[in-house]
């Protein structure tokens, strides 16, 4: 039987310090460390173990995938890192802090980008310290240079379904070891949230979610591994 | 220009004790962590980061790779686990330490199966405690129950050409972390040992060996990073 399993990773350094972070690449916490190795080891217990694993390309997911499957007793399985599954890019609004975010573009902006699902925050001007565009890391890839919700949903599910579908319809326990947009896509796809709800759903960090699927990949259960 | 760089995985548990390990998973100890690491601080202070990397399916190989990736930092670049690059299969040996080795075989059968090129150690009987026929990682894989030298290197030759020389060929600085014995059939290969000197070359732990080659792969120049 398909399942998938989402882990969005855990506290990163700028999770900490409330940062709008998106692409820039902070990394774990020791927390963070901690809730990604926990994640791999409930994965043990439940003999919930995953067969192929798919992550990002920033530190803070990679390393929240290999603590889990080390934890787990898995490092071995094979693993596919995309920048499809990277966080919502967060325009100019990313290494700001709460109060400098309302500070320069006042609280009922910032709710409105926060809230609203294809409204993107300011683009991250050219030049900026975060701008990625010398990273190779994203060479030859069409880095955004701000996102919606809506536009990190657009090229999330294309890669869903290119590259990790197959693997659920051949019958993989799939793991994605993600963050917190890119998984609220794959979440509103399969639990078919609405565009006005999902802005608000919040996703646990290191809380492994199942998603056990029929051979169609329809819903058959969604929980928390910690409830089983 | 294509360029390989081959990595042995730092100190293991079985390294300290003088064990042979084998397909036995044995972890890294604290040395072989700062092994790894040293090796990918070394990679990016001499610029020579990889752009693609391969290891086995042995924990020791694959947190080699992960700890030289971060301290690189190129945890992103895409990694391909494969049990052709494991170590060579020590088949009844597997488990022995020296002493133990010595004194269930005698000194001198132990220095012909370690001196020599093709003889294979004793089968490791089924149902031994080091019998890996239930480890899932190897479902579907004809699991061998020994390998000599050569045994090891006809399998690790032709994933090294249908799988990494393709990287090679397109330019890339390929990074194989992997166990003293599948890097000795690299580098049998690429610098055309005989089967009689290979037995007795020693691949120092960490220490990344640099090919350069041309576009046909021929071998340009052969070092060790830390040397430059």
């Amino acid at each position: 039987m398909p399942r998938l399993i989402l882990v969005r990773h855990g506290q990163s350094q700028w999770n900490l310090e409330n940062r709008f972070t998106g692409w820039w690449d902070v990394d774990l916490t020791e927390k963070g460390e901690a809730e990604a190795k926990a994640a791999g080891a409930l994965m043990k217990e439940k003999g919930m173990l995953p067969t192929v694993a798919f992550t990002s390309l920033q530190t803070r997911a990679i390393r929240t995938l290999h603590f889990a499957l080390e934890a787990a007793g898995i490092l071995w399985i094979p693993e596919t890192k995309d920048w499809r599954l990277n966080e919502r890019h967060y325009g100019g609004l990313t290494g700001l802090d709460k109060a400098e975010t309302a500070a320069k573009h006042g609280d009922e902006q910032v709710k409105i980008w926060r809230r609203s699902f294809d409204t993107p925050p300011p683009v991250l001007e050219a030049g900026s310290p975060f701008d990625l565009a010398a990273d190779v890391r994203y060479a030859g890839i069409a880095i955004p240079n701000t996102e919606s919700l809506k536009d990190t949903i657009a090229r999330v599910l294309p890669y869903y379904e290119g590259s990790i579908v197959p693997h659920l319809k051949a019958g993989a326990t799939v793991l994605v070891a993600a963050h917190g947009n890119s998984l609220r896509a794959l979440v509103k796809h399969l639990s078919g949230i609405s565009d006005e709800e999902i802005t608000g759903l919040e996703i646990p960090t290191g809380q492994p979610i199942i998603y056990d699927l029929d051979s169609d990949l329809a819903v058959l259960d969604r929980y928390y591994l910690s409830e089983r």
